[in-house]
């Protein structure tokens, strides 16, 4: 590496968040989405990638609803506290427990508790009874090949069952998006191996998969791919063809060795080098045939918080959710927070309580600071051309965490304006 | 069974829902939490049972927090836009890149876009940098033996990677609370097998799953318990010494083959039969052999909320959680709901957007229809003691769903009061 070459690279014009994500996002979630069958069983927090329809009515037979006397109701017409209507058991009726089949003849049930039980084989009732009191009628709550679920579903324990009460014991969902994340540099060793000097722990890789987890897809960590301009290329091309998305970890921001901005150039298209976020700006987004590629930074806070605004919500595209209610709380900041003029900041906090009043105090700003964002309850986001905010002023903070050590009087409010 | 027993049981004092939860989670919940160890990049979602602390520092050597020169500060002094200083390099400086230990002698890093280069080995600088300037200090952000994650704390992907920076790769967390679901009843069919007069698909077990998996416990459906009290005493003593919650599912109402009240009270103590909620009023509370044991009602609909109510709760206290905070929307009834005096009652509703009001539409009562739980986006609770809501006046909707198809301009908000 000659000197000239350090002062080589420079962002792509850089980007406001909205804008980046916008035009990654219409680029990159734009594709069809694959299906798998899965049993239904299993189904629990996937999406429905097509409507499911009842094999069968439920109930699939005229049953009784209740503990009781199956009758005919027009037996019961007239009957009152003065003047009861008496059955002899059986014949004139039967007893039928909850979900028996109603017998032949047969179209109401009186509830045990309005039995008047008077000897061995007789029974009186005091009040009369309509056809179908107390029974449940053949498909009453589903006919067969009605609509159980829609498509684009994410599919709940009461879903199991409604699947199910209708038969439907196989689902089709959407495919987990497959996720291949490349490490990239020389000098990485794993968590847990001997420390050597001037050797980083890699553990952005884990954080990566969890955060693609938590948003339902499914990540694969790729061997790590040496500081070398032309193994990121062919790593990112292999990468490309066997994943429905590829992180590359560092290597994205404008020094020497951060090759994945021009990698992706390379071998497809560039969209955006740099955005006007702090921390987080080294964050390269793009395609490499057909596939979204996202370059993230090398920092940890950074790595994190750019995968919260790009990488999980194209995941939710692509899995045909919804980008969720960010929730918020109301907080005042004690102490006056200074921002960069040039960037949409966000400002990691805790939350407190003193006297009632919720105050958000903010943690430490440095971008390789994992265990601040860790210790994070909430972010306070600070727009570009903002230079700060004062000491007393309320903000609303987006809560990350939840709440575990909040006192109880805690207020949370949302509404859906993030995308 | 003789008609005079179709008279027997009847309900304990039937109890309102906080009492009725009071009482047994004050009980049930009291007992010491199982811990098991798992890898740190397994316990995405997991409970931490005890604190970690770091097994070495992070960073663990002075190391360049940029792309840059590495310098003894005390040679930049009195550098100036007019007056730069000039350096040597190598020599008198260092290239180094970010994550580079900081050489012997130097303790400061000037980054790249500060510096100008003037000729093959030759560089200026313009202004004085501190000691320490753009390095990251060894035990910077986490010293040895500093508590990483607290005890109780939920791991967030974050964490994973404090917990990974820190050298800490392996956490003990809360053992999953392993729930016996136990079915009762001897007209059951498992969902796809061949329809059958007079037998019922059984599919509250599997709702009864998903809704324990959704409170991070691990489930295990048990084979079929026959309308039998001396079986079901049997399978409730058997389950309680191998599982940390039983589920009964159906017969704790006060019906003919209702046994799982009487069963509980003979093998260990029956605290709560009966409770003020519709649905869900036959639900059996108690313990046995010091384990809780939950009686499910036999509708769906009236299992998934008891469930909401009683077993999840109940799983995440065993977890060390809190509750969470729940979420609500206000919303205009468009027509009258009645309600029972006697019982808090559950109205589901879906919501639609008309001319700027969100209106909640109720879903039809009955217990048995699963489909309109699982079509129900919320829930209006009306309390004891109320005769019903009037139409056009605006109640609070607890949400169920992630809001699929709704408005983007809906607000929620939520405060803590729940427990």
């Amino acid at each position: 590496m000659t000197e000239k070459a350090r002062f080589g690279r420079r962002y792509l014009r850089r980007r406001s968040l909205d804008e980046a994500r916008d035009l990654f996002l219409a680029k990159a979630a734009g594709g069809g989405r694959a299906a798998e069958t899965v049993p239904t069983v299993e189904a629990l927090g996937r999406v429905t990638a097509s409507p499911s329809a009842a094999r069968h009515p439920a109930p699939f037979y005229h049953s009784s609803a209740m503990d009781g006397l199956a009758v005919s109701a027009a037996d019961t017409f007239g009957a009152t506290e003065e003047k009861p209507v008496r059955f002899h058991v059986p014949g004139e009726a039967a007893w039928v427990d909850t979900g028996d089949p109603i017998p032949a003849e047969k179209d109401a049930v009186v509830v045990s508790e309005e039995i008047h039980y008077r000897e061995e084989g007789q029974v009186e009732i005091f009040r009369p009874l309509a056809p179908g009191d107390n029974v449940r009628v053949t498909g009453q709550e589903i006919a067969t090949g009605e609509m159980v679920l829609p498509s684009g579903w994410k599919v709940g324990p009461a879903d199991v069952g409604s699947l199910l009460a209708a038969g439907v014991t196989e689902v089709e969902v959407v495919a987990r998006p497959r996720v291949a994340i490349l490490p990239t540099g020389s000098e990485m060793i794993r968590p847990g191996e001997p420390l050597v000097k001037g050797k980083v722990v890699e553990f952005n890789s884990e954080i990566a998969a969890a955060l693609v987890r938590e948003a339902g897809g499914a990540p694969a960590i790729e061997p790590p791919v040496p500081d070398d301009r032309e193994k990121l290329c062919s790593a990112l091309k292999e990468a490309s063809t066997g994943a429905d998305v590829v992180v590359v970890l560092a290597g994205s921001s404008a020094g020497t060795e951060d090759f994945t901005p021009g990698a992706i150039e390379s071998q497809g298209e560039l969209l955006v080098h740099g955005v006007n976020i702090a921390p987080g700006k080294p964050t390269a987004l793009g395609l490499v045939q057909g596939c979204p590629v996202i370059g993230l930074p090398g920092y940890p806070v950074a790595m994190t918080l750019s995968a919260r605004l790009f990488l999980q919500p194209l995941l939710r595209r692509l899995l045909g959710l919804a980008e969720p209610i960010p929730l918020t709380t109301r907080a005042v900041l004690p102490r006056a927070v200074p921002s960069r003029l040039d960037s949409r900041e966000f400002i990691r906090v805790r939350l407190g309580r003193v006297g009632g009043t919720t105050y958000a105090y903010s943690l430490p700003r440095g971008s390789a600071a994992i265990l601040s964002y860790s210790r994070a309850q909430g972010l306070v986001s600070i727009p570009e051309g903002v230079e700060g905010i004062p000491a007393g002023r309320e903000v609303d903070v987006e809560m990350l965490a939840g709440l575990p050590d909040l006192d109880r009087t805690v207020v949370l409010s949302g509404s859906h304006d993030l995308l």
